[in-house]
């Protein structure tokens, strides 16, 4: 590596290269589709790389993209930021998974690098902050699932020290919640936002966090996947999952910041809506009935589980 | 009729009757499925009734409700229009049609009268005015069904002066408009707000026109069901249509303000979101063919049709 290189060069190469490992082994676990590559620029800098797969042998529907995307600020961000000028640099790897099989979760994961500027040359960096995080989305609930997906997510964190999980944890908690239904979109993971240097963490501290999050991600989901991908399913548990899916459709498009912003700020709308599931149904005012396993996954959604024990 | 009967007990018994009149012609269209009814209360006060109707021989999903609400104003209702206190009466009648066969379109339709207060006891009014409108989205187009729907609209318009029918076609086009997508949501119809005494129309004036529409809502949209009921259609056509509800989920979720504010001010969830589809798909990228008939529809949504000539 040139010792010249930037976080920003550094992490603009991390989330490529990490593109192309997730791909290869998701490919790999599918055994039948391939994913399908666009390369798209943005009209006001940069552009993004979107890979979806579509109709496999375990993913029904999946997109894993990167965006690298600069200029100056879109009116919007500027207003969020409550800036009259600015430039930006932002590099980000963003995947959502739908698999055929409702005993097999769904799976959300974004990591990315935000750098503001003073200056068109983007020189004079103003700010910079890390972001991203995973969560999981189940159908069917088998508590050992989340139970691993959480203990993965917890071990990176630990590495970089151990108030991390139980901070981001709780994020996850906040943020990926149904407030119009008083539900949990699914059984959490990890959420963090505007990771900044401060007193006990430097820039290069949140780096090597952030990336080694996004370095276990296909630990934590991968496994659940193949202990899941044999269990037979009748045509009632896909009809849940459908009904389910329309609640990650509500979250995406009411509550979600990212989707919202990539609307406002005009970004590629099929790459932003690529987190949309393939097939979905809303029936009126549909409830499982009590003691089914339906009804086991909604009362965990309704508050927030310690799915991994204090000391573990 | 009561000499002392208000514009709002005149209208709230209006709604009433409406919902019954609707209700009774669409199970007799529909001849196979019925409507189930939901009374609910709202904590602030008042409440509704919901009628749905599901897996029909017509209608895949249907809602026609009516609810009358009151109280003190909702804090985001507050910040909406800029007071620090309020109180108000809402009373309104809400559809949305969703048919199983692709050859017929999906219809919503609402009149709804609104009243404001400076008083708990809801006496004395400080504000009050009339909205409404009907629309139509259809999968498959043949260009005499938008004809006929906005023919009879306009008629309805005409009725209460030649000035009504362009404005209120041209705030249906520009409110049922999905911008990013940069597409309409179906061929339009009529959409008007905040219709308040004026110079020209008077409070009881409105009122005439309102209810004047909503008794004109079955002779725009039942002929159409009539005439494509029994078109044959097959599993692709079938796959567009869901493609296309996809459209019109984004639609209510991302930018109908209805939809928003009624998730805001915890209307009854179940009440709001029936208006979306029962099954729905999203594909990645998804383009007709050019010259089919799915593409002649996209490009009828990409300009609005003056699809009723002026001197008609």
């Amino acid at each position: 590596m040139k010792k010249s290189n930037t976080l920003k060069e550094r992490f603009t190469d991390y989330v490529h290269d990490l593109q192309e490992e997730i791909c290869q082994a998701l490919e790999e676990l599918d055994g039948k589709a391939r994913f399908k590559e666009d390369d798209w620029e943005r009209e006001g800098g940069g552009g993004g790389r979107t890979r979806v797969i579509e109709k496999g042998g375990v993913f029904e529907k999946g997109g894993v993209n990167v965006s690298t995307v600069y200029g100056e600020l879109p009116d919007p961000i500027k207003q969020h930021f409550k800036v009259d000028k600015g430039w930006f640099y932002a590099a980000g790897i963003s995947l959502v998974l739908h698999p055929e099989s409702p005993m097999i979760p769904t799976v959300h994961a974004n990591y990315r690098f935000f750098e503001l500027y003073d200056d068109p040359a983007l020189k004079n960096t103003a700010d910079r902050w890390f972001g991203g995080g995973a969560d999981m989305t189940p159908y069917y609930l088998w508590d050992e699932d989340p139970v691993h997906f959480h203990r993965v997510l917890k071990e990176a964190c630990v590495r970089h020290g151990g108030d991390l999980y139980p901070r981001f944890k709780k994020e996850c908690d906040d943020y990926f919640y149904n407030t119009h239904r008083e539900e949990a979109r699914g059984i959490g993971g990890i959420f963090f936002d505007y990771l900044r240097s401060n007193e006990s963490r430097s820039d290069h501290d949140w780096f090597e966090f952030t990336t080694d999050s996004g370095n276990t991600f296909l630990d934590s989901y991968l496994p659940i996947v193949r202990r899941r991908r044999d269990e037979p399913y009748d045509r009632s548990q896909r009809y849940w999952q459908e009904i389910r899916r329309g609640r990650y459709v509500e979250f995406n498009l009411i509550h979600d910041r990212g989707t919202l912003f990539g609307l406002k700020t005009k970004g590629r709308i099929e790459s932003i809506l690529m987190s949309l599931p393939p097939r979905v149904r809303w029936d009126y005012d549909h409830h499982p009935e009590p003691g089914t396993r339906e009804a086991y996954l909604l009362e965990k959604l309704k508050n927030p589980v310690d799915w991994v024990q204090k000391n573990e």
